[in-house]
């Protein structure tokens, strides 16, 4: 099976590299790669975030390996040429609309929390972000007021199926897991919200068996913070799902641990880790190479269906923690290359 | 001087009959009140959560003490009537758009937070949200999409004017304080933020004492769980600041103990806690009137001129505190009313 690696910029490629390292002793030859720029990499290379080329081989690919995109070099470029815009293309599009975010306590790691170890501990929740469509999408600009003033705009909005498809996704994946769904938007407030809970709520008979709520998101951030143990699955919009789930991903303690996937309708995936390109420590082998051999991990269970595989990579990364290893983002010393090596001896 | 006096649903009555005996104690007769419904009891007594006479007396008075709106019986009604309407309905009728939110560590509730207590105790922060613009008041609505799907529609924008007099706000506040200011936007996607950005930087040049920041909202809400100490007064649009300003408050540990105020270009202001109606617990005589108290503080100071008056309201309330004073939601067992005595004692 193909892979698309993408390690984009700054430390995108030094955690790639380990991945790739532990893909190889697990799954051998059975996975073939080929690699492109993407992000600030491909602009400064090729003129753009994501050159024809890199978009190619993402769709010829049976699953996408991401590093991280962002360039402070690219800060002041326009909009459309900037590193982010990579990201934003590959989802758009790749048609990939189900983001999941799975934000589990490691016991090892309850202390790197700013949280009370207690609460910490408790968390085990997974958020299931809109990725199309929102705000993110819809028409944009810059124009004048009638008074000649500068004004900026964007449109949210979602229709029916879309809330739909993303919210069908939320209940399966409540089923699989410990059977209940919260909805997080804004429906006192925006109409584009009202639609996602009406939608939300007429699905829901489908799925007598989850037990659905709904929440304000101002509502859903304090109660990540005062309790984020209550929560199982958490299905929301593009905008809101990026916030919560940064918050969430914090809570837990270093965002250096944590996957995800975004899927299309197929289980077509891309997975990358949910930091960053981290431009501060960028080529100095100190990044955390775990939350990208996670998402590998994703990548071999909902997109390639070796879930064996995805065991024994999630397995030994467990048993590399528990057995002390620790790169700086988790108080300790070991550089990028030993955290890979730690995960490969206990496979 | 003349306080519209709006308790409004659930807590907000028996909260705000707390305050008054403070602000009696305090202010004497140099306070006049009128009070009216709002929210679901006005609804429900009148038709509609924000009658004109209640509009009315705000309209005429010096200052607003608000309670709390929200009532689950309302919940059904179409949006123009819900009990959240009239809290939009003021802040828009008396454009009251700089909404300031402190949040603060009390060193005797640490313990309450769920975060570590170091971490908690040092947050002293102060969010400026505007109020009057952004997705909250665009055109929205419900329509049909080509497909005749439904698509629930909302716009989100700002123009510079809307911008420079929230920026102001932000930098002078943090001239007043310790001079940092962060303003939090999603300019790496939307076109609104992008011209917040634009308008921020422009102004900065007025306030060359004030250290400037930028951050994603992503990452304000990660870092307001990793290290809510780092920041001094936070600026931002009313979306996002609906979303910050509630996980910030939770940070801090009970939502019972936190003020705020909404101003107009002249100071004219809004007072109410940050906490809900609190159905669950209305009428039991449970509830926590410290933020209350403490918003009526703010009154004084902003409002009305009453500094002095303002100091002693919110020594008392400490010295209440350092002296075990405990409501339900701090962990202890005293009534409302006892709070309320708890605080009289100290004046
Ligand atoms: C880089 C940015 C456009 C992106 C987003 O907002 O979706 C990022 O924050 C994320 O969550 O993947
Ligand atoms: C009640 C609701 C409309 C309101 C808002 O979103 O502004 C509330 O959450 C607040 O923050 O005051």
């Amino acid at each position: 099976m193909l892979i698309a690696l993408l390690p984009g910029d700054g430390i995108g490629l030094e955690v790639i590299t380990e991945t790739r390292r532990v893909l190889d002793a697990v799954c051998g030859d059975r996975l073939t790669y080929e690699e492109a720029l993407v992000g600030g990499a491909a602009y400064k290379a090729m003129g753009h975030p994501l050159p024809p080329e890199t978009l190619a081989i993402a769709r010829r690919a049976d699953a996408i390996l991401f590093g991280a995109v962002g360039d402070p070099d690219c800060d002041s470029l326009e909009r459309k040429l900037r590193p982010e815009q990579a990201i934003l293309g590959l989802r758009a599009e790749l048609g990939l609309f189900a983001n999941l975010r799975p934000a589990k306590g490691f016991k090892e790691l309850v202390n790197e929390s700013a949280l009370r170890p207690e609460i910490a501990g408790a968390i085990d929740l997974l958020i299931v972000r809109e990725l199309n469509g929102d705000v993110y999408f819809g028409e944009k600009g810059m124009r004048k007021t009638d008074a000649g003033r500068r004004q900026g705009y964007d449109i949210m909005s979602y229709d029916e199926d879309e809330v739909a498809r993303i919210a069908r996704v939320g209940f399966e994946t409540a089923r699989a897991r410990r059977g209940k769904l919260c909805s997080v938007d804004k429906a006192n407030v925006l109409e584009t919200s009202q639609l996602w809970r009406d939608v939300v709520i007429e699905l829901s008979a489908d799925y007598p068996d989850v037990e659905l709520s709904h929440m304000y998101v101002d509502n859903a951030a304090m109660q990540l913070v005062r309790n984020p143990g209550q929560f199982d699955v958490v299905v929301t919009g593009n905008l809101f799902g990026d916030i919560l789930s940064d918050q969430a991903s914090m809570c837990v303690g270093s965002i250096g641990l944590l996957p995800s996937a975004s899927l299309d309708a197929n289980a077509k995936g891309l997975y990358e880790p949910i930091h960053g390109s981290a431009p501060d420590i960028a080529g100095q082998g100190k990044a955390n190479p775990l939350a990208t051999i996670l998402s590998a991990a994703m990548m071999l269970r909902y997109s390639l269906g070796m879930a064996a595989e995805a065991d024994r990579i999630e397995a030994a990364v467990a048993k590399a923690l528990a057995g002390g290893a620790r790169t700086a983002d988790l108080g300790g010393t070991m550089r990028t290359a030993e955290m890979g090596e730690a995960v490969l001896r206990q496979l």
